[in-house]
């Protein structure tokens, strides 16, 4: 793509840097914002460089927040002895939109991936340790994907605290509510199989 | 969505302003520019900025340029008198790219469009009609897209310069080179029946 001007051209590659955006639609994007009022580039660009000079990561759970502790870690009607382990702050607000889970969160930033070089130096796994060793937690419950890499984070992290009263778990990997059997894939089928749970169970949750 | 930071809501607001964006693709950017390093966020944020607050329209064809004339416009060995009557900026870089044009453009800055408010003060018409009735023109190509809004908008142009010394011509539909006739519609087909040309003059032409 050759382009009639330099500022043009420097926005688009910077705008093409973002995951999933190509040339073609950087220059959409680009020209869309020309085309708007001025106030419109301001606004984002204020907010991004706000975002990104500003932002804090909680302590406690390293989710991100504008203040040292966010809200749900200093939420005193949250049970402070179950921590949920995820990946980051999209996870959070997942499992905090179902309106089912009371306890709070501890956010890795990543998972354990070789191939792309990220390590357990990488996570927030050490604070996650010190957690768990100081005897406050209960229980650990495992919500990473179920792919290899949050196989592996979650088994590293299961081998570092073995010896430490704590209970772990893993959310429930199964048939999706409303999917019909026959094209679910036969891993989840398989695995849904065995870990049924009484029937009596499954009413209370309806 | 609930967001555990203003920051962030903010951020995510202002990206899913941009056309086809999403909350949830807009939240996946940030988040992307949170994981890299800062200086990434800063190139974004300085380029979109100096493009919006920098740029500048070349005085002759409105197209996006850093100077005042634009490179095409200031170049002496494109023909002067041949106009081509473009949408936007996009359409100039690809007529250029395909090198056959040696010839300038006008930009027009969009189409005629009653349903979004778009009327013909609000595009780049005036200056044109200054150029043709000036007498430099010698032919106008219109090169707008095929749709209700790029078919009026010729038809308003053309009538505004009926009785001007100048040649107007529009940029031949027909059948996508390496298309199969079976799958081209209806119209297009019908068009490029009507419009046929020699076989001397395609052979010459590939």
């Amino acid at each position: 793509m050759e382009f009639s001007s330099k500022l043009l051209e420097n926005a688009v590659y910077e705008m093409s840097q973002l995951p999933g955006v190509g040339k073609r639609t950087a220059l959409r994007l680009v020209l869309h914002l020309l085309r708007q009022p001025k106030t419109q580039t301001d606004h984002l660009v204020t907010a991004l460089a706000s975002l990104r000079n500003e932002i804090k990561f909680c302590k406690q759970c390293h989710s991100i927040s504008d203040k040292d502790i966010c809200d749900i870690c200093s939420n005193s009607s949250r049970l402070k002895d179950i921590v949920c382990v995820v990946e980051d702050i999209r996870d959070v607000m997942a499992i905090e939109n179902t309106g089912q889970y009371r306890g709070l969160y501890h956010v890795l930033g990543g998972k354990i991936s070789p191939l792309d070089g990220i390590g357990p130096q990488d996570l927030n796994i050490s604070s996650l340790m010190e957690k768990v060793k100081s005897g406050e937690i209960k229980e650990l419950i495992f919500a990473l994907s179920a792919t290899m890499e949050g196989d592996t984070t979650n088994f590293y992290i299961y081998k570092q605290i073995e010896n430490e009263q704590v209970k772990t778990s893993t959310i429930a990997r199964g048939i999706s509510v409303n999917d019909e059997l026959e094209y679910a894939d036969e891993v989840t089928l398989g695995r849904s199989i065995i870990n049924r749970i009484p029937f009596e169970n499954a009413l209370k949750n309806t």
